[in-house]
């Protein structure tokens, strides 16, 4: 057997090249999370990252941290939420096969979390964002981020907006990301708590005692092999699975090939090193999904399928759309707007050049229908119906809002949505609220903690933008904590 | 740890009651074929099954095996099939996702198997059945079983039934399924050979030497542990994790409370077994599924989904359509049809006891749509739309066969299909083409075989009937063969 990803024996260690009380595999935004907290507990805390710097996915990312319930953010800007409204809306929107316990937790501590967040000094511009786009077009700190606000999500819990975004300094300029400034004050609150951190170094094996405990790590740094010893546990925050063909296959083929917002690092490294332990997984098919055209002019047009239908509110969670899209409609859409439609989204919030121009254009819809090639008269009667409809108001089928609603006039154009997802994994090991790795005999690996998008988190197969970084600084904190205290 | 799973060094074991070169867990047809295959290899085999009696899902199905490429049984009913043609259709049908080698594998050695069934003496009879259903209403030996003659599947292979069906001595009076009249045989000749069985026990954990090599199982019998020795391999043949609803829940949350064409021994045990052993999984949130209406009614009406809008030639594979309800129409249908076509299917060859009544009944398509509940318009477009194909003997839109077609009239009637679906799961072990069980590593554990429906098999998404018979015999041969061999 290839012994590269096969436990070591503790008994065949015969130096540790470091020790620290918890050692942390990953310095994204659950491995930053995990050693703020480890460290603050007294524990003695070791960082190892494979890159050359902390920052993971998430400081590349918008920045999004998934948060509600009534948030000091969500109160300022004036929305009124709880525990129960956001586990209602979540246990629907992250499912099917949501873990409602994990959510009755999550939601719980959300509030506080925040505070934790802004404690590490982590900034908040109190400001709304309610135009629709993917990301505040300013530094504005609260938007909506799932739908929330959007059929039928609207119909099963008060709409609160929990996309919670750290504020830039200078986002016009693009001097950093949102993602960055999330990232740059946990790191800086770790290591003023003492956390040390290794760089360029890879985690390659778990080091296991004779009575099954973690005690360790066998990593890599430029070729030479390293021995990490872990006196109270080791906590893996490695990420996704999304950049591992192999794994891709196995788990979630639909993703495959478009891997998106994710980092090549991304390899499942953490998740195969627990296998070879016997570690249990869940949820490995699911996945977020990003549709490649942007809010401002989706919830001006139309989306149907190869058969010419509507199959989604178009002013929903763009990643839903792309979810619903890549996974219900074979990946293929096509966006029907019409001339004025087009001429109000390029001139909206959305920079001209993030917006795509029609890949077809026509004087009727039976014509654009010929064009795109689509089924005589499915196009047509799906405009006439659509047509019917926006010109009182209302949209009987799919219930997108009334101020989005108009009648598709004359240019009518269409943009072609075919292979225009992707997206990134968020299966992975299962653990218990304390981020403890589960055995596949349903009891925890001692030693053994892990969170982030190396484990199975809120979301089963739904999506919001935030779910990754909330889960993973949520249960990375609870991960540091488990393991000092071990 | 709770040790109820976790693998026992060999070292601990003090006493076998039982020995054999190849032990195998589970006497189903994957446990058959590969007790048939290692008894004739000279191999000492003993069959461990936890039921009493020999069978397991297959005994009690329908019977179906998917085999192809030219079989004695496909030229003496008078159709042309080759490798290539039948892997062009697989390669489609089982994915997104399937494993091409498998499917070449499978497909190249599958005139072979076919024989090989019958040299263990299983019958068939050379007749086709070419009425929709799910199984031939008489003793007849062939059938489509995947929807290999409709769209899209007729446009990517030429097509060619491969569903083979064991005779049954007397299917009106009940007496046997086809599936019995499979097992029967291969137990028979595995006996034969010299292969030993036990009932009434179950295997509960491997035994590993030091150097890793699987060796032996414990299993208990009547609450006592018994050990048994394995002195070549261990062969899995446990079943699905089709009722075991952690799994389920944990990765194929969508077929979670419908378990269907499944039994109850299909707990997911092998998996975990060597999952404790870091093996590793693919597959796991594929799932058969039935939808619960017959083809003679789904044939001569159309399918709509919660919007009104068809999304299925209704002429295909039914566990096509199961599929693509339960997945990407949350589960909801309607089948609408008229008086005539309920007429028809009533005088059809099934039985009346197996249709369905409409749920509702109205004299105008817009009165239907308002008793069913769906958007103003929206069936009363899909229905003219279709009777406007119909009645030039045309579906432009799903490409139904012509001789299903006939434009809708009244009285009209829809059966209400929401949450009929119910199936097995499809995922589970990685494994080589010569069924040994894959560690996380990517190498074999070695002295672990396994086969059947606890192993991730051709396929990958979609499916089609016969495929789990066909693999589980197949690999599970493959598995006696290699086992016997170790």
């Amino acid at each position: 057997m290839s012994t590269d990803i096969v436990p070591v024996p503790a008994a065949e260690i015969t130096h540790w090249d470091h020790e620290a009380d918890v050692v942390i595999a990953g310095y994204g935004v659950a491995g930053a999370a995990a050693a703020v907290e480890a460290a603050r507990a007294g524990a003695d805390v070791l960082v190892l990252e494979r890159t050359g710097s902390w920052g993971g996915a998430a400081a590349m990312a918008g920045g999004f941290i998934y948060l509600g319930g009534g948030t000091a953010l969500q109160k300022a800007c004036g929305f009124d939420d709880s525990v129960d409204n956001m586990a209602a809306f979540l246990n629907v929107a992250m499912g099917p096969g949501a873990d409602e316990n994990r959510i009755a937790d999550y939601c719980a501590g959300s509030v506080s979390h925040f505070d934790w967040l802004v404690g590490c000094g982590v900034p908040f511009k109190a400001e709304f964002f309610g135009e629709p786009g993917w990301e505040p077009m300013g530094d504005q700190g609260l938007m909506f981020s799932g739908g929330e606000n959007s059929f039928p999500f609207n119909t099963i819990a008060i709409s609160a907006p929990r996309g919670h975004v750290p504020q830039m300094s200078n986002k016009k300029q693009g001097e950093a990301s949102a993602g960055f400034m999330l990232m740059k004050p946990l790191v800086e609150t770790a290591t003023a708590a003492g956390a040390r951190a290794v760089y360029d170094i890879r985690a390659q094996r778990l080091v296991v005692a004779s009575d099954g405990r973690v005690v360790g790590l066998v990593a890599r740094k430029f070729g030479d092999e390293i021995t990490i010893r872990a006196r109270r546990g080791v906590v893996l925050a490695m990420g996704s699975f999304a950049y591992n063909e192999a794994m891709v296959a196995q788990y979630a083929p639909r993703i495959a090939g478009r891997p998106a917002a994710s980092i090549e690092q991304h390899d499942g490294r953490a998740i195969q090193m627990a296998q070879a332990l016997g570690a249990d997984l869940a949820h490995m098919d699911a996945t977020e999904v990003a549709i490649f055209a942007d809010p401002q002019q989706l919830v001006r047009g139309i989306l149907v399928n190869g058969r010419g239908q509507r199959y989604v509110p178009e002013d929903t969670y763009p990643g839903r759309i792309g979810q619903l899209t890549l996974y219900h409609q074979d990946n293929t859409a096509y966006l029907i707007l019409d001339g004025h439609a087009q001429d109000e989204a390029m001139a909206s919030l959305t920079p001209q050049l993030m917006l795509r121009p029609p890949t077809w254009v026509a004087d009727t819809v039976a014509e654009l229908e010929a064009e795109i090639g689509l089924a005589p008269g499915s196009l047509q009667a799906t405009v006439a119906a659509y047509n019917e409809g926006a010109a009182r108001g209302e949209d009987p089928l799919l219930h997108k809002k009334a101020q989005w609603l108009r009648p598709i006039g004359s240019p009518v154009g269409a943009i072609d949505l075919r292979e225009s997802t992707g997206g990134f994994t968020l299966g992975g090991l299962a653990t218990t609220l304390d981020a403890e790795v589960l055995h596949v005999s349903g009891e925890p690996i001692p030693g053994l903690f892990a969170a982030g998008r190396c484990t199975a988190g809120l979301a089963a197969w739904g999506y919001a933008s935030g779910v990754s970084l909330g889960d993973g600084s949520f249960y990375g904190r609870r991960a540091g904590r488990r393991a000092a205290r071990d």
